[in-house]
């Protein structure tokens, strides 16, 4: 559908939702969001025009479906894709984005870096409906090999090639400062992003300045060309909870504050990444400091994890302070699969961990009453109090595992209308005696006092 | 090594930790467990004296090794087993039991209504060296077969055959008063425990009080006796989010509070046990209304889960309102596993619904700054800057997991020392560039001046 509202801006020289709303104008993604999110158009125009809500919209994606990402409207989640050097089919890729979209994940991110990474991203966001953010660092890096070939306009090809083929949002790792240097190391955890720790190398190995902070007011202009958003990067999110929320993490948000600013100067629009690694008890300073020191762009983050020790199951782990993060104003939870510190995670691990963070995002959701997140929950509760199975299955955020689970101890069909399952059984049923227990109270309780 | 210490008060008419407590006498187990939960025994002492803290100390449980649950301490974790009428093998019992034990749940429910009961307790009880608890409900219904025939001889002669086996704790739905029913009735879900349902449908049955309530003194009587410690269920707990924080679940925690002190007042410590289905917004007012109405009781919760369409990973729900209630308060955090709402859980569900609940409970600990809870996660750290992998399993809550995904792409015994896992490479491992960064920064650094 976007086909044709994409065509009618391709001649405005700033054709950027932020632009447009900048200028009072209710694009059609607009209109579609207010829908979605049962809200009003007006509301979404004002949220974009100010920055505090990002449509990923970019014109030549025109496939994609309008979302947005900010505290206005529902939490949104990311999945990562990708191939590596040692498996770099597209097929494959193709296979997990469907994955991706089949459970539910609002935004995919490829993570490529080994094969030939512009068929796959072509392919990528051909089949994609949801917006699809890229890290073009890695793609700078393989195509020149060597961190020591790095010039500015390698840099902006690749960023401008990227954006021409539809990317939605970019991570750029541009407000890590060379002065910021000896406070990593006072780190136990030193630097634990990967484009982070690639600006490390090349700022250590010349004693300059980030590349992508000095060439930043280019990127943005080809970003407002293609109306790309820019997610700038968190390159010393923090590893372990000994490293949050330190001078380096904190010194970096700052800039990126900054750098914000100077983004919707140019009518780009902007997402702020976010940590890492953080205890429970300091998830809402997190939150309001980001709010405070970025002015409200939306915060799209990475868990929060709240301990180190869960490998295995850090989907879970990072499930937890997600729900505590969204529900003091993040606005994007990037997923974590149980593979999180020990390896690719495969279609499974996607699974796991897309669903994981959907009940996180939904969480914070509910809790913080935004427009139809709870009608489903209610939905729920009637089919199970009334032994609906089949409806229960289909509630669920995974169908497919619900019904997989019941079937398990109970596959036969008469059993998906059963008044128990077999937790309980018949006899010990609690809705099964409570519902009994309503029908004799509607008869006979009213008459007595007590 | 508790059978001598149980042996010398045997002859002791009130053998409870409190009552010692209140002499002002530290017992062995509470040595014990300041030893282990890095505290002073005075403060232990204290806080069983006050009901702050339960210890679990059956007088003729031997074999258990003592444990505390409270706030004072590192939040708790429970796992439920038990036979059904359809599947009643003492020695899958015990399998479980191993699981239980092995995946580190700090004390278990035997839950168990099929089969020869006294039995399949006997066989856990004698197997386990944490605290059993049990529903004592459950066999009464199981050996009258129908609640008509319930007398409150029955109910105390079942409940002292219990505590003399060595049951550590008893839920005993005493809170649930006749007055009640009519708040029931405004629900979306009725009642959802089982044992609340049963003395509703007794209730209205007979149009009489509660027979627990009734008995209250004598069941304390009983448990004063062998130092059972009461787990004052929550019959009303909220089964959906429409239903939480209502009259009906505020009315019985008031009474749950009242039965608090008269219990302490026989010198039988009290756990109070919690909800259930709670937005997230509702967790911390739920868990400060439990302290203020129950005088500061250990709250022991199941979930609570913050949303209700998880089923198929409503352990991961749990988890999320886990963390978020024991970082406000909750002492115990009953395990929730995949199966929730779907059917009886397998040896699988047990595993992955007790690492949740470990992983929930210490991200609460971590935020809490309780002694000797971040120790583990700073190892994990180290172990990871140094890519010592065989150490990261090892400091992984569930270490064989741990080891399992790690194989799944990288199953050679070299890859335990690579500097890199299969996530990103060698070329793009964050922590290696980290490191050679922080090599060489060392040696250049210092000298420039930015």
């Amino acid at each position: 559908m976007r086909k044709q509202w994409c065509e009618a801006r391709k001649n405005d020289p700033t054709p950027t939702q932020m632009y447009y709303a900048k200028q009072g104008i209710i694009t059609p993604e607009m209109e579609y969001i207010a829908k979605i999110e049962l809200l009003k158009p007006e509301l979404i125009r004002d949220e974009v025009a100010s920055g505090r809500l990002v449509i990923p919209a970019n014109i030549n994606h025109t496939n994609q479906i309008p979302m947005a990402i900010g505290r206005a409207v529902k939490c949104k989640i990311n999945a990562n894709i990708g191939s590596s050097a040692l498996a770099s089919d597209i097929n494959e890729e193709i296979e997990k984005l469907e994955v991706c979209l089949k459970y539910g994940a609002d935004t995919v991110m490829d993570l490529s870096t080994g094969g030939d990474l512009d068929a796959i991203r072509r392919a990528i966001i051909g089949h994609s409906t949801v917006p699809i953010g890229t890290v073009p660092i890695y793609q700078i890096i393989h195509d020149i090999k060597d961190l020591d070939n790095l010039t500015p306009e390698i840099m902006l090809e690749c960023i401008e090639k990227q954006a021409k083929q539809g990317v939605a949002y970019f991570t750029i790792h541009a407000g890590f400062l060379l002065k910021f240097m000896p406070l990593v190391a006072k780190r136990k955890m030193g630097i634990v992003s990967r484009g982070g720790s690639l600006m490390a190398s090349w700022m250590m190995k010349h004693h300059k300045e980030n590349p992508f902070y000095e060439a930043f007011d280019e990127i943005c202009d080809i970003c407002a060309k293609y109306d790309v958003a820019l997610s700038l990067g968190d390159s010393l999110r923090p590893g372990c909870q000994y490293d949050a929320t330190d001078a380096a993490q904190m010194s970096e948000l700052a800039v990126l504050g900054e750098l914000t600013k100077r983004a919707w100067a140019k009518n780009v629009q902007v997402m702020v990444e976010g940590p890492g690694h953080v205890p429970f008890d300091q998830i809402e300073f997190n939150m309001k400091e980001e709010q405070r020191l970025c002015h409200d762009a939306p915060f799209y983050i990475l868990g929060p994890l709240p301990t180190d020790i869960g490998a295995g199951y850090d989907h879970i782990t990072s499930a937890i302070g997600g729900t505590m993060a969204a529900f003091h104003g993040a606005s994007m939870l990037c997923y974590v699969t149980p593979k999180e510190h020990l390896g690719l995670p495969n279609a499974k691990d996607v699974r796991d961990g897309i669903i994981a963070h959907k009940i996180a995002a939904h969480a914070a959701d509910i809790a913080l009453k935004r427009p139809g997140a709870i009608e489903q929950d209610h939905a729920m509760s009637d089919a199970r109090y009334s032994f609906d199975w089949n409806k229960q299955f289909e509630l669920a955020l995974d169908p497919d595992k619900a019904r997989e689970l019941h079937d398990e101890s109970l596959p036969q069909d008469v059993f998906k209308e059963a008044e128990f399952c077999s937790m309980c059984g018949p006899k010990f049923c609690a809705y099964k005696i409570s519902r009994e227990i309503a029908k004799n109270e509607c008869e006979s309780y009213p008459k007595e006092e007590k």
